[in-house]
C-alpha cells in the first residue's frame, strides 16, 4: 500500500498543505464511490444517502475540527506508523461504518480498516468494532471525529431497537420523525433502519403531511385532501387529526394515511375500528418506552416517535492507538 | 416592510425559483451580519462564530429539510400571512436566537421576529420567547429546522447549567469538550457559554493537548514538552497525566497547564496539594451531576465534561402558528 507523500513530507503544521490538497471534491468521491463495503452497511446505503453525500459530510466535519491543522500530531515525526482498535464499551446496536471509514480514510488513503462487526450488529461490552493500521498523525487526528460519528449514530441506533424490542410480535412499524440533529438528518434516519426502524417522510420534499394549519387554510379536511390529491406531486400524502370526528372526516375524503395526534389507548383502539383497514394509522405523539407496547396492542400500523433523533445518549467507545516506535 | 416577490409568485413548489435565488451567499451573509442583534445573544458572538457561519449553516439544513420543495406548505395560498410565537414546555435554559432567526429570515426576507428572551435566560414553562409575523408558506417550512435548533442548543445550554449550578460558590470551572455532534460544534460550545460554562480548546487548531501516545512518541514527558515549547505554535499548551508520579513529572518539565485523566477524589486532591498553584489543573473523565461538586471541593481550577455535548435531553419547546385567511 503505497504511503501518502504529503503526509510524509513533515513541515510542523503538516496538515496545511494536505488539506489543501483535497479541496477539489472529485477525489475523495470516487474514493469513497469505489472503496465502500456494501456488506459492512446495514442493507446497503439507502436511496437517499450516497457515499458522496456521507464523504462530503465527514469532510465538514473534518474541517470543523482539524481547520488549518492539528497542532498536537506534529509532535509525533512525520512517518509515524499506528495500529489502533475501536472498542465498545457499553451493550449496543453499532451504526457509523462508512462515517468511521471516511474520516480514517480522508486523511490517510493508505490506511486499512479491518471491520469485525456491521452496521446494525448488536455490540458486547469491550468488544473490538474495527482494527486500524495506517500513520500515526492521521489517525491521531481522524480519532475524535470518527468517534463522534459512530457514538452520535449509534445513540440512534441503539434507542430505536429499544423501541422496535419493546412491541416484540406485534405488527406494528416505528418510525422516526424530521425531530432531528440539524444537518445529521439523513445520517440519523441511516441509524434509524440500522436500528430496525421505518423512516416516515425523509423532509418537506418527498411526501404531504397536513397538520391543523393546512386544514384552516384550505377550510375543511376534505378540501384540503382534494386539493393534496390534485396536486399529483406525490402519492405519499398524510393527514393529521386530533379527534375521531376528523379521523371520519379523513376516511371520507379517501385518505389513505392518517396520522392521529396525542390519542389517548381508547380513541386509538376507537380509530382502528372505525378505520376498518381503509386507511394507515399512524400513532404519534410523546411516545414512550413506557407506552409504546400498550400503543401497539391498540393495532396501530405504524408509531412514530421523535425521541428516536432528537434525544441522543451518546453509546460509549474507546478507541485504543498502539505507536509502532 | 416589503414583502417578498419570489415568495408571492406562487407555483405548485414554490420553493424552486425561491431557493435558487439563495444559491449566491453575498446575499444572505450581509443580511446575517447586518441584521444580527447583539443583545438577544449571550454577551454577543464568540470570536470563533461569525454571523456568517451560522448563515451558512443554516443555509445548509433548510436545504437538508426542503430541498426541491416544501410540498404541504403549497396548499396554502401563495401570499397568505400568519402569526406565530414559541412556547417553552419545560425549565430550560435558553439558546439559539441567532440559528431561529436565520431559519425564518432565509425564507422570507420581510419576517419580523420580536424576541421576550435573550440566549443563557432561564425559561419557566409556557413563556413566550418570541413572535414571528410574516408569510404563512415561509413560516410552516422554517419551523421544524428553528426548532430542532433551539431544541438543540437549549439542551446543550440547559445541560452544562446544572453543572455550573451544582458547583456554585466553588471557584472550579465547567468545560467542554471535543465530544460534540459532527458539524455543530462552534454552535454547541456557544451554547456552553450561553449555560455559564467555559471552552476547552475549541479544535486540533488552537491549542495542543498532549497525551499518551504523543508523550510515548517523544520518549518522556519531559521531551514532549520540551517539543511543544519549541514549535511556538501557541500559549494553549496541556498535557495529559494519569499518575501523581506522571504529574510531578509535567511540573518539573515546566508544564502550565495539565489535565487529570480519571483521578479518585484523593488523587485529585493529592494533586492540588503537589501543585502548590504553579500549573492550571484540570479534572476531567466520567464526570456525572452526582460527582462534580465532591470533584470541585478537590480544589481543582477546572472540570471537563463530555457529557455537556456529546448527551442531548432536546428541550420541549412548540410553535403555535396563526393563519390571517
Amino acid at each position: 500500500m503505497p504511503r501518502n507523500e504529503k503526509l510524509m513530507s513533515g513541515g510542523t503544521i503538516y496538515y496545511n498543505s494536505f488539506w489543501h490538497g483535497l479541496s477539489g471534491t472529485c477525489r475523495i468521491f470516487n474514493h469513497a464511490d469505489n472503496r465502500m463495503t456494501q456488506s459492512t452497511l446495514y442493507q446497503g446505503l439507502p436511496a437517499y444517502l450516497t457515499a458522496s453525500q456521507i464523504a462530503e459530510q465527514v469532510k465538514a466535519t473534518l474541517a470543523e475540527d482539524i481547520g488549518k491543522g492539528d497542532l498536537t500530531a506534529a509532535l509525533i515525526p512525520a512517518g509515524t506508523r499506528a495500529s489502533a482498535t475501536i472498542i465498545s464499551r457499553e451493550e449496543a446496536i453499532v451504526c457509523g461504518y462508512a462515517w468511521v471509514q471516511q474520516c480514517f480514510e480522508q486523511l490517510d488513503p493508505g490506511v486499512v480498516l479491518h471491520w469485525q462487526v456491521k452496521d446494525g450488529d448488536r455490540l458486547q461490552p469491550n468488544q473490538t468494532l474495527v482494527t486500524i493500521d495506517g500513520d500515526a498523525r492521521a489517525m491521531l487526528s481522524a480519532e475524535r471525529p470518527a468517534l463522534n460519528f459512530i457514538q452520535t449514530l449509534s445513540a440512534v441506533a441503539t434507542h430505536t431497537r429499544r423501541y422496535v424490542d419493546a412491541i416484540t410480535g406485534l405488527p406494528a412499524k416505528i418510525l422516526d420523525t424530521r425531530k432531528t440533529m440539524p444537518g445529521l438528518k439523513l445520517a440519523q434516519k441511516y441509524a434509524v433502519l440500522a436500528g430496525g426502524g421505518a423512516n416516515q417522510r425523509l423532509a418537506l420534499y418527498d411526501g404531504i403531511l397536513i397538520k391543523e394549519n393546512h386544514i384552516a387554510a384550505a377550510g375543511s379536511i376534505a378540501a384540503v385532501l382534494k386539493a393534496a390529491f390534485a396536486m399529483q406531486q406525490t402519492d405519499n400524502i398524510q393527514i393529521e387529526v386530533e379527534t375521531l370526528d376528523e379521523l371520519q372526516q379523513a376516511l371520507e375524503a379517501g385518505a389513505k394515511s392518517i396520522l392521529l395526534d396525542n390519542f389517548t389507548l381508547d380513541e386509538l383502539r376507537n380509530a382502528v375500528a372505525i378505520n376498518q383497514k381503509r386507511a394507515l394509522l399512524e400513532a404519534s405523539g410523546n411516545v414512550t418506552l413506557t407506552t409504546v407496547r400498550a400503543i401497539a396492542e391498540t393495532g396501530v400500523d405504524r408509531i412514530s416517535v421523535g425521541a428516536l433523533t432528537k434525544h441522543i445518549q451518546a453509546t460509549d467507545f474507546s478507541m485504543r492507538i498502539q505507536m509502532i516506535l
